[in-house]
């Protein structure tokens, strides 16, 4: 299982800094959408500068402009970007084609996708595929509904062998209730940068994984 | 109708320029999703100041952290922003909610949505609705299906007095077909950046306007 660590609603400095007291704890460092939208490939080139020996996830969320946005994104220093799984077909297909020929990986965000668009997508056999409960879902209920892990539909557990992240509130508590969905990624956000003692909550999820079976 | 000039795949520096000579037949000015990705907030600040007195469209395609996202691009110099309408409708909802706020706009991308999600969105009056073949379905297609606005579906003509945008492809030749769908702004990109004559293409869709009824 990896850690993945979101960094979002920060400048820059700010996630670096948040990410240092943490870091060994984590395996994947997430910058954020909010991040790239705000100072563009900056933010992902001055990440993966500071994090040299991490997976850097760049989360694009890209729709359109498929290979512009994620060549971009691996010459930035991602090791990984995110195409929304809602989006037109020909575009997760052409972030793919991306990844393979550049040795890069493609995170599919299964955000408000219908089950069969869900099932579609697990074709892409090479793709870590992520059930997200979003920001604004989360505000609107109130809750974690992906720490629950009630939602993940039969169409991701068929077949084996496929890599699932969650993301969306997930907590010390929630990430229990993960466990019989064997999550390849956990996706961490305000649990650690806004926990009273982050080092002590990244500590946690970290012995949490090592308790774990390892699935990668 | 207004023409909207979606500037895209280009450094800031290249985007000011490209519409210098073409400014005086543009409406808005789009600052388009790959420069709000490469280069952050700073694309929507640098276009505003060189045209502090066009509309400025800054194309976001939120899909989450809508209060956040919308906050920062209309305090960049934004009048408009865009949300996917294939995004979770909380997220839609609020930036209505903050665009409401500011006393700024909304544009909802149509693309790929259902009939039934653009007949939900058509409850968004203040909004406008943006038909939207993308750049990476033009490219699979090598064709500009907007243009022949013959997948304009009728949820969207119906009741009247909707604001509806039409981006993908568009020509010169191809403008003429969505006369009756009476468009309330019509997305221009490479029909004039990428033209032989940016000048004369823009001045031909801008003689194309003024013959057409305003429905504004």
């Amino acid at each position: 299982m990896n850690i993945q660590l979101a960094l979002d609603r920060l400048t820059i400095e700010q996630a670096i800094a948040v990410a240092a007291p943490v870091a060994a704890y984590i395996d994947w460092m997430e910058v954020g959408t909010s991040l790239i939208k705000e100072f563009g490939m900056d933010s992902v080139k001055a990440v993966k500068h500071a994090y040299p020996n991490h997976m850097i996830v760049a989360d694009a969320k890209t729709f359109d402009n498929a290979v512009y946005e994620f060549e971009m994104c691996y010459a930035a220093g991602a090791d990984i970007a995110t195409v929304m799984g809602v989006a037109p077909q020909v575009t997760v297909e052409a972030c793919m084609n991306v990844a393979a020929k550049l040795g890069k990986r493609v995170m599919i965000d299964l955000l408000h996708t219908t089950e069969a668009q869900m099932k579609q997508l697990t074709a892409y056999s090479e793709a870590i595929l992520c059930l997200h409960v979003s920001k604004d879902q989360q505000e609107m209920h109130g809750s974690t509904q992906s720490g629950s892990g009630s939602q993940v539909p039969d169409c991701l557990m068929e077949g084996g062998n496929r890599m699932l992240a969650f993301a969306g509130g997930i907590t010390k508590d929630s990430i229990q209730k993960l466990i019989p969905f064997q999550p390849y990624t956990v996706i961490i956000g305000s649990a650690i940068t806004q926990a009273e003692n982050p080092i002590f909550a990244a500590k946690a999820f970290f012995e949490f994984k090592k308790g774990e079976t390892c699935y990668e």
